[in-house]
C-alpha cells in the first residue's frame, strides 16, 4: 500500500493514525482536530487499555482517598473524543508499524482480531511501562504497579479486601514517596525500601537525607542502600514479605514505584532511532528523526535536557501534554516546537515538599562542568508571619561563569513551588548573580523579605566570586 | 571642611555616614561592615524614629494580631547594630547636607541639639513618607497612618481603647486592602473607600472588579469611585465619619492607606538629582548621579523599570534590602549594581490573594508599546485535587514580537506567589511563545497539568498570532 500519493494533496483527506490514547497521543489528536476538521483530516487513535487521557500523576491520590473516584482522573473520555470526531478505537493494540508502507497492523485486545490500516501522518504515543524485576514473585497477588487506572483499581481493591496493615514500598522516587502517603493516609505501617543511599534519587545525596528524616518523622521505615532479592509469598501464593540480602520486612501489599522505561517495542521493532535511555529520538518539532510524517512525544521519547545539552528520558504528563500540543500543531500543518525541559519536578509525602530542577551535582559532574554548590536554611514566609515553614534550598553554579546548573528545594508549605523561579532562570540561561536581583513577590504572608531563593543565590554567587578571584 | 583629602588613600580610616535607620539605610551599613573592619571605616547611622531596620510590611499583621509581638517585626536592634561596630544615634535626624563640604547637620529629636559632622561616604535612605491630604479632620484622634512601628503602636491602642465597630479606610491599594484584613481580624465592620474606579490600581479594572467582588465576599462594603472630601468629628474631636462628595461613611477608627511619596526634602534641598515621581536619581550601582561619593536606596529612590525602561517609585521592603546590599558593597570599595526591577508584588486579604508583575494596559499604552491580552481562568491545583482554588491570569504581551509585558493574578491559595514565573520570564525578555514550554514543577498537589500561567501563555500566544497573520 502506498498512501504517498495523498499526502499534502489541496482538497485531499488525510488520514492521521495516532498509537496510545492517553496525554501525548489525544493531545495531540485533540490539537489537530482544533485546526483541522474532519473533512480535512480523519483522525484514528488506538488505545489498548480500558481508559484514555487519564492523569497517571493522580493515581497516588486516589488510591489515598484524596480524589475519591477513579472518573476524576480522566479529562477526558472516549465518548467526548469521538463526538468531536475522532475515531478512537479503545481496548485495540498496535501491534506492528511498517513505516515503508505507511500502515499498523491492529489487535483487538479481546477478541485477538487483527486488521490494517494505513496513516499518512503517524503519531507514537507508547507512554512507558514500569519496570518489575525478574525476580521471584514480583507477580504475586499483594503486588502492584500503580502505572494505568487498572493498577490503581487492582490496589484498591487489594488494599480493601485484605484489610492488611503493613505495606512495603519498592522504591523512593516520586511514585514511591507518593504512595507511602497514600498508604499512610490507607491506616498502613509504611516500609520504604530503597536501593539508593537515601531517598530521591534525583536529589543529591545530601538532600536526600532530609527527605529521609523527614519521612521517618511521619512515621515511615526508611530503609535505604538495601536491594530487594525476592518477594516471598505465603501458603495461599499471596505476597507475605519483601526480602533483601540482610532482611526479610513483612508486607501485606507491596507497591512498586521502581521506575519506568520508554516503552518502544514498536517502534524498535520498526526500525526507528532510539536514544541511550531506549526512548525515540525527534527533531524539535517531535518529529521522529529521519522520517517526514512520524511524531512521537510523551513517555515514549527522550527529550534534550537544555541545561546539559544531553538527551534524557523523564516520564511526566506535563511534558506529554505540550508534546501533543505541539505534534497536533504540526500534524495539521502548522508549526510548533518543544525546545526541551531543564528537568523540573516536584512532589510531596504529607505535609513534606520535594522539589527539583536541572542538574545534580553528579549530573554536573557527568556532563564536564565544574561547579560550586550553596545550601541555605529559610523559611517560606517572613520569620514573623505565622506558620512560616523552614525549607532548605540547595543551588549548583557553573564555576567562572556563575551561570545557575540547578536547585534542589526540601520543605514544607510553600517550598515546592519555589523551583519555578530557578526553572525559568534555568531556561533563561541566568548566571546566579543575576538572579540575586531577581523582583520577587513579598509580602510577609508569601515570603520573606529575601526570598529563600535569592538566599541562596547570593550564596551561590559569593562562592562563584571567591572561585574566580 | 574638605575630607577628600582622606578618601580611598590607603591605611586612612574613611568615614562612612547613613542617613535613615531602616531597611536600605542598615542594610548598607551591615554589608559594608561585613566588607571592611572598623578599623578601615567607621560607619555613623542616624534615625529620627523610635526604632530601626523594622519590617513596615508586617505592620497589618502586627495591628490584625497575626504578629502578637512589635518586637518581632524588628529584624535587628539598635543595640545589635552597635554590637557590630556601627555608631547608630536613634532620635537623631538629619537636617541638611552640605554636599559640597562633605558633612551632614544633625539634631537630636528630644532635645534639638545640633551638630555637624563629616563624611567621606553618604548614604541617602531617607524613605518615604505617607500621602496626607490638606482636607480637614485628617489630623483628627482616631485617624491613623502606618507607615511606621509608631505608627501602628498608635493604631493598636485606638483599636484598644476605643472599642469602636466600624473602621473605614481611605485607600485600595496594598496597605489599604492588609488593612482590611487586620480590621476585619479585629472584629470591625469595615469599608474601603477608594476613589480608583476599583480597588487595587496597580491592576487593570478587569482585575480590580474581582478584587471587589471578593472583598464584598468576605464582609467588606467597598465604595469605589469616591474622593474623600474630609473628615467628620464628634464633639469630642475624635473621628465620627468619613465624607465624600455624596455620603458619609461612620467610623470609630480610620486607616490611611492612600499610598507613599520618596521621603526627598533633604536631597531636594542639597541640589541632589530628583527625578518625575520625586525620587532620588542614581546609575546602576546607586550612586547619586553625578555624585561618586553619595548613594542612594530604599523608598526615597526611583527604580529603573526593565520593562517599560523608565523610571518609577515603588516603596516596598524587599528593593529596599537589595538596593542597601549593593550600596553597602559599593561603599566599601567592592562591586555590585542594581539592575532594575519589573513590578512585581503580591498581597492578601484573608484568604484573596493579588499578584502583579510588568505593565498594565495603561502602562503599556504609555509607554508607546501595543499589546495583546490573555485572561484566563484555572486552578491552582489538579481539578480533581482536594482545595484546588479558582484563579484568574491576565497576561499582556507585545503585539507583533510577543515579548511578554506583564501578569496579573487574582484567586485563592497558591495563586500568588505564581506571578514569580513571570517576574523572571519578564527579566529575561522572554516572549509568552516560549514561555508555553516553560518547565514548570508538576504534580497535581501543586498545579493543574499546564499551570495557569502556561494556559495563560498559550492563549496570550495565540492572540500575538492572531494579529501578526
Amino acid at each position: 500500500m502506498n498512501m504517498s500519493a495523498s499526502r499534502g494533496v489541496p482538497g485531499t483527506r488525510e488520514r492521521l493514525v495516532v498509537i496510545g490514547g492517553d496525554a501525548a497521543g489525544m493531545s495531540a489528536a485533540s490539537q489537530a482536530r482544533r485546526l483541522k476538521s474532519a473533512e480535512d483530516l480523519e483522525i484514528v487513535a488506538f488505545e489498548r487499555g480500558h481508559f484514555t487521557s487519564f492523569s497517571a500523576c493522580g493515581i497516588p491520590y486516589w488510591v489515598g482517598g484524596d480524589v475519591p473516584d477513579r472518573d476524576q482522573l480522566i479529562a477526558r473520555t472516549a465518548e467526548e473524543h469521538r463526538a468531536r470526531d475522532i475515531d478512537l478505537r479503545m481496548r485495540t493494540e498496535v501491534v506492528e508499524i511498517d513505516v515503508a508502507g505507511g500502515r499498523v497492523r491492529a489487535r483487538a485486545v479481546d477478541s485477538g482480531d487483527e486488521y490494517w490500516t494505513s496513516y499518512d501522518k503517524l503519531v507514537i504515543a507508547t507512554g512507558a511501562r514500569p519496570i518489575r524485576p525478574d525476580m521471584p514473585g514480583f507477580d504475586a497477588p499483594g503486588v502492584h504497579g500503580v502505572q494505568t487506572l487498572d493498577d490503581g483499581q487492582a490496589l484498591i481493591d487489594t488494599l480493601t479486601r485484605t484489610r492488611g496493615r503493613r505495606a512495603v514500598v519498592v522504591g523512593a522516587g516520586y511514585i514511591g514517596v507518593e504512595m507511602a502517603e497514600a498508604l499512610i493516609n490507607r491506616g498502613y505501617e509504611v516500609t520504604v525500601v530503597n536501593r539508593g543511599s537515601e531517598p530521591m534519587s534525583t536529589l543529591d545525596p545530601d538532600m536526600g537525607r532530609l527527605v529521609h528524616e523527614a519521612m521517618e518523622g511521619l512515621g515511615i521505615t526508611m530503609v535505604d542502600a538495601a536491594e530487594v532479592t525476592k518477594i516471598l509469598t505465603g501458603e495461599d501464593g499471596r505476597v507475605r514479605a519483601v526480602a533483601t540480602e540482610d532482611t526479610e520486612y513483612p508486607a501485606d501489599v507491596v507497591v512498586l514505584g521502581i521506575g519506568v522505561r520508554p516503552e518502544t517495542t514498536l517502534a524498535k521493532a520498526a526500525g526507528l532511532p532510539l536514544g541511550d535511555h531506549g526512548g525515540l529520538l525527534t527533531d524539535l518539532a517531535m518529529r521522529v528523526r529521519g522520517h517526514e510524517n512520524i511524531w512521537a512525544g510523551g513517555d515514549c521519547v527522550e527529550v534534550l535536557d537544555l541545561v546539559s545539552g544531553r538527551e534524557r528520558h523523564i516520564a511526566l504528563g506535563t511534558h506529554a501534554n505540550k508534546h501533543g500540543q505541539v505534534i497536533g500543531t504540526n500534524a495539521a500543518g502548522g508549526y510548533a516546537t518543544f525546545p526541551g525541559v531543564v528537568g523540573t519536578a516536584v512532589s510531596k509525602v504529607c505535609d513534606l515538599e520535594i522539589a527539583r530542577t536541572g542538574l545534580r551535582e553528579k549530573d554536573a559532574h557527568r556532563a564536564g562542568l565544574q561547579y560550586v554548590t550553596a545550601t541555605i536554611e529559610s523559611t517560606s514566609r517572613a520569620g514573623y508571619y505565622p506558620d512560616a515553614s523552614a525549607m532548605t534550598v540547595k543551588m549548583l553554579a557553573e564555576r567562572r561563569t556563575g551561570r545557575l546548573l540547578g536547585v534542589q528545594i526540601v520543605g514544607r508549605e510553600g517550598a515546592g513551588k519555589r523551583v519555578d523561579i530557578a526553572a525559568v532562570a534555568l531556561t533563561a540561561g541566568m548566571t546566579v548573580e543575576q538572579m540575586t536581583s531577581l523582583d520577587l513577590g513579598y509580602a510577609p504572608p508569601f515570603s520573606p523579605v529575601w526570598d529563600p531563593v535569592l538566599v541562596a543565590a547570593r550564596k551561590a554567587a559569593k562562592a562563584v566570586n571567591a572561585g574566580t578571584s
